[in-house]
């Protein structure tokens, strides 16, 4: 991009790094077109932006000292709010790398098991926080590494988890379908708030507080709009959401203590080895290891050659 | 206590134990003379009633098989609503093992660093908790074993801690004062709901949620009533609370990545420690070693004979 | 029994005890009427007996110092070689406790599934190894205790973990449903050799290899029979029965390195935990905990009061 | 070496890597005068060649694009098919590191403590393998890296261990000597198949079943020909060799439950660290510490200055 | 024994209790007869006694209330400083149980390797404690519990350990003789004063500093003595004695960091878990498991049934 | 610097490095100015230097091979024989760094402290190392890295860690003064001997003993001297310091069994971790979170933006 001074420049780059010192302040963005911007904010300009995200920004080219030309940011708008969502889809796809299955697919199957929830209380505040945090749900990550690290990678994870849970209904009847689909469901949604964006960084509550505490906070609150904060489902539906690390040394602050709960864990522990461990096979030869994968205890596995 | 038929009789007890099968229900209690007695209930009485409380009984004296006389419950009253405060106070002296200090002394204590704290938004929140949890405050024990499990256990521990807090602010004197004051205070106010009462049990939500979690959740919940909730003091004082316990195998779900939490969580475990300790060594002669101190890794501490 | 002097007796017992010394060896055994009886054996009678194995004895009445009547064991036959086997099964279900299916009922499950094996070469090594043992894996307990601690345990544990598999089949395709089938079907096979009958003890081989290393190295023998000691196939089965145990602490010596290997680990677990909760979960009162369960981390579960 | 078009070219050469990918297929390998030279390969002579095994090769200088020459592999031998006995034992000491002692004199070492087993059960079996496995067992490495990395170091290793056991036996009179001489000899026998070679990798089935349960299993077959596979003998053999690790989370599945066997694992590990000590403190100056040595918990030790 | 008012008698017995309040202090001895005798004690007396050793009491039968006659200390005498040492050894053979191999014999081992020390300054240091505990040395246990623990148990396993030494010597030719005899005769002397006498109990001393660092400032003490306390010898001494546990949680404050000192902890390690294996095993019948053992990680060993 | 032949040149410089090899032997210093010069040494001269210490060297430039100029050392003298007090103290700001607080004020607060001990026996043993080591204390670090690694290191950290002793002593007063006033100011004394210099290594005798140990080994030497190795007062110091790691995995050969020894390492440990962390807060803008801090378990520490 060559510069012309006093031109103003509009960019549409999601922000790869933001840069803060005594006396400086700026980001840089990369285009769709790969391309590396630096910009000079403000230093009011900086909490409008965040790690990961895509902004549309419009800059002056300045001189700066010894004949530099310089992008000065002007004006800071989130992209959703430019673009129709037709667009913001197209674009979106050229930024970031996607679920390996389309998110409309996704959707369709995770509200095909939100309508199975008969439980009225675990229906309304499921759907609740369903309904607020949607679209977030469809982009984000279920993790920054380790696992499903793209674009609907959440959503997608929660839906093979979703799965899994009717083949265990089956054989062991005691389990609480209801309890499942709706623990399932919201058992990482606060991750939308823990980690900031598709590429993003922890942010400092989800450092300090984490995704387990903040998803069972929420759920407090909304059960308290529908006066349902005392009833029997919540405190399981909480329980479930905090103790889904399954041990304490993997920040759990309570192990599983009822069967709902105990499940909940082991299928988040499965799908999140055994989708990796698919992903991994898909570039292996047959007869030879995998590469290590840190989820897996940093092991390889073995393919093998068997004929099928 | 010998029984007529058809009496009634009234009985101040504290329940030690209440029994429930598929075709009775019943409880023990024990009066101030020690007695103990057994007491027929209704199913539906049994929710009146936890363990270790004290009420006062309203009791039928009727014939069962083989001309025993049974005492067969008719009305259950907590004793607060029975007594004045202070034929209460005198009554309580009977019934359990108090702090070694006077509750008012321990009160005044507690108070006067509340009222030091100068941040409105941290006293505004910790002086309606502590207000609303007053009572039962002052009542409570720290634990149910372990270390200070007596009436104002919980109440004079904290004191003890809070006077911990000024030696540590005279040497380091980047910490902040009014966030150590109020996260003490509150540190384990969601005891009194996590254990039931001073000889008492863990109730579900102590088992399944846990004082940490409890705390940080109605933290949130006292700060929505003010518009705090999105302010750095409230997620400062949720970390704190939250990251109490140290370690993630001690049940805290965050390590302390502050300097106030990482403190709360030293006062609070040298506390545990050294007043367990001083009440040990007085029962010890000097030249030998203590019994075995359950909070000091199961070891005997010994006590010198230096002449002082 | 009231015994008579130089009388003969006939005794059906299952061994409870063997005891030897220096200058005694005995046995105790309980008939089907819950009778206690001592029989004093010869040293050399001893090799005949095996802990909770079920005999016929023949044994007369003499008198010992002080005019006691003892019973001197004459002739010990395994019931087996007594009864037919219609008059077996009857009195079989009169010393032991059962699994809670019929035990035809689980047989005709394993085999539909050992039915369903479509490679040659482990369908051939797993029919091989199931006729051979099949009359006693459906007699055989899962474990001395922990769980599936009754006759037909064994067996009934290998149904649940089948009836497991397609559920993950279904979500992940990578995995070999052969593989599954075989070495679920293989898995605790070389139990019935490590535990010695259905409330018996471990055996020397038991204790010193192990069903993991015992069994592999049948399936190799079995293998070397049919000339498949080299195939892949067989290589990938003595994998997944020597890492079933999934982590080398629990006494697999390599850990699993194939999806195949880390399924059945995981399922192994899953219902080693599950049907004993369920158990559990029968005799609990809504709104209680269990008991403490041995193989859930000792810990106590919660049964919820939710209306289903 | 400078190459000719269509001349074909005789190389003695050690395989140095073996490259593959979807449509290439080649190996380097290095010559005794330590030229690498690269080959092409077709996709069915991979299979001929091992990591760290010396081959003849005969290539075909063909010419490539740009008319780089290149060298085409038409043939490969196994070195040892091609060579006396006495031109490989010179040709293999220019490709490999050798053990500190002739390897004639290990061998004689070993043999004697052969010949001193009397239990003719541990002598057959013991004899059966050691025959058959003896040219690869004195050309093998104990380890791919830690200790005794060099041709021999197997053989050599097991020489120091044996030479250990007899001051054991003079104070421990309750030790066997033969399941000592016997196990010895064949604790890490399997590591033949379990490393493919003295500068080699770790095999699929030595990575998938290891060389304890390798080992194990092989005893049994040989046990199986003579029938012995039911003895006292063969079952402390087998649980020696699989438990010499010592511990499960070093890969046994058993630990030590004998006396015998326990003394394995112990003059295993002892001779593992001070031989490694031994040869790092002869190139320690006195009065300073060794480099980090791995299997001493990557520790330094000291060399003393003590005159002697 | 019959008591007569203001008789005075003679007792001699070991100390098996004292027993110490604010107005009561006496001792329960047990006389070589077995017979348990309480005596009254003056407070001043206690410190006089010490657990499990020999006194001669005399002492005054009084009359107590109500008419019981009790025995009143009047003076305690150390049972050497009654006897010749000829009747001392007599009388200690009916209190205690002695080691397997004759004290003589065990001092003629222990002294034929103190004279094998060349090193004039580690022979010096070593000879000079060795003369100064030799007495106490042969009479103490090596511990109160878990292995050696009878008369002369610490100069018995201080031979059976010098006896290793040279089966190593002869293998790794870099260790230092004279290191390796010194450390060992030295690595347990101080437990004369950790634990208090045969069937004693630990020290203060003993429980605040342990005999690793008390041995290590002893040798410190005697090295200067003699203006050897900047030698490299004695530093390797103490740096045996601290390191002879081998890991920080076994209590040394340094892990070995020389070949002797590893060694000396292999052979510590060795000797105190063959020699309870074998004392175990002659209880045992072939074919069968030991007890469980506390030294063997708790567990049993195997006796096998091979023919010798 | 320019040397020309046969000339003679006086350096004062900071020891960088000491290299020695079979055939030279040579150091390079560091001078004020920044300059890295090397000296060529006789064998014998190695002794006379340490890393991290300053000398004065008169060194000639003589010619080596091939025409270049080396500086041949001539004679090395100590720095604090050749300058008066105040010229070194100069110099040694020019080579170090120091404390934040001048050494003249840490000298006053840690001598008001010992002037403070009122126990003749604890006044007279610390007085006596504390005069003894008064020079070298006063310049050394607390450690080689981690915390306090700057000149006066050690002597700031032992202020810093007595302020905080009266702040316990206010809330647990059955602890003793004196003891925790003298072990604090003699717990890390022998870092002096342990360590070599400000930014030098550990020593040959640091590293094999350790300074817990030989702390305590001086203590007990310095008693001696008075005729105080029997008392009290001496154990409980011996104890404290030996125990003041806390744990024997961080080198403690006893966990603390004292309350003073307990207060301790809780001072220790704290001090460690809040100083470093107040140093890292200071360069931590607001709403950020520190480095990663290695003496706090390798996490990162945030820093709010609370409004003071």
């Amino acid at each position: 991009m060559t510069l012309q001074e006093n031109q103003i420049y509009e960019i549409i780059g999601k922000v790869e790094s933001i840069n803060q010192g005594a006396h400086f302040c700026n980001t840089t963005v990369v285009t769709k077109d790969g391309e590396h911007i630096n910009l000079k904010l403000e230093f009011e300009q900086i909490d409008a932006l965040s790690m990961g995200k895509i902004y549309q920004f419009e800059a002056l080219a300045i001189i700066k000292i010894e004949d530099e030309l310089i992008l000065k940011c002007k004006e800071i708008t989130p992209i959703e709010d430019v673009l129709s969502s037709d667009e913001l889809s197209q674009l979106l796809e050229l930024f970031y790398v996607y679920a390996p299955v389309p998110l409309s697919e996704i959707k369709n199957g995770v509200e095909s098991f939100l309508n199975r929830i008969d439980n009225v209380i675990l229906k309304k505040v499921t759907e609740t926080i369903y309904t607020e945090k949607r679209n977030k749900f469809y982009m984000h990550p279920a993790a920054t590494k380790f696992h499903h690290a793209y674009v609907g990678g959440l959503s997608y994870h929660t839906l093979t988890m979703l799965k899994l849970i009717d083949g265990f209904l089956n054989v062991y009847s005691f389990l609480n379908k209801d309890l499942l689909y709706a623990a399932t469901i919201l058992h990482d949604m606060a991750k939308i708030e823990e980690i900031s964006g598709v590429d993003g960084e922890y942010t400092t509550e989800g450092l300090l507080i984490g995704h387990l505490v903040m998803e069972t906070i929420h759920i407090d609150e909304v059960a308290r709009l529908f006066h349902y904060e005392q009833t029997e489902e919540i405190l399981m539906l909480k329980h479930m959401i905090l103790s889904h690390h399954g041990q304490l040394h993997f920040g759990s602050p309570k192990k599983p203590q009822t069967g709902e709960a105990l499940l909940l864990w082991f299928i988040d522990t499965i799908d999140s080895k055994f989708t990796v461990l698919g992903e991994s096979l898909e570039h292996t030869p047959d007869g030879t290891f995998t590469q290590m994968i840190n989820v897996l205890d940093k092991m390889r596995f073995y393919k093998d050659k068997i004929k099928k």
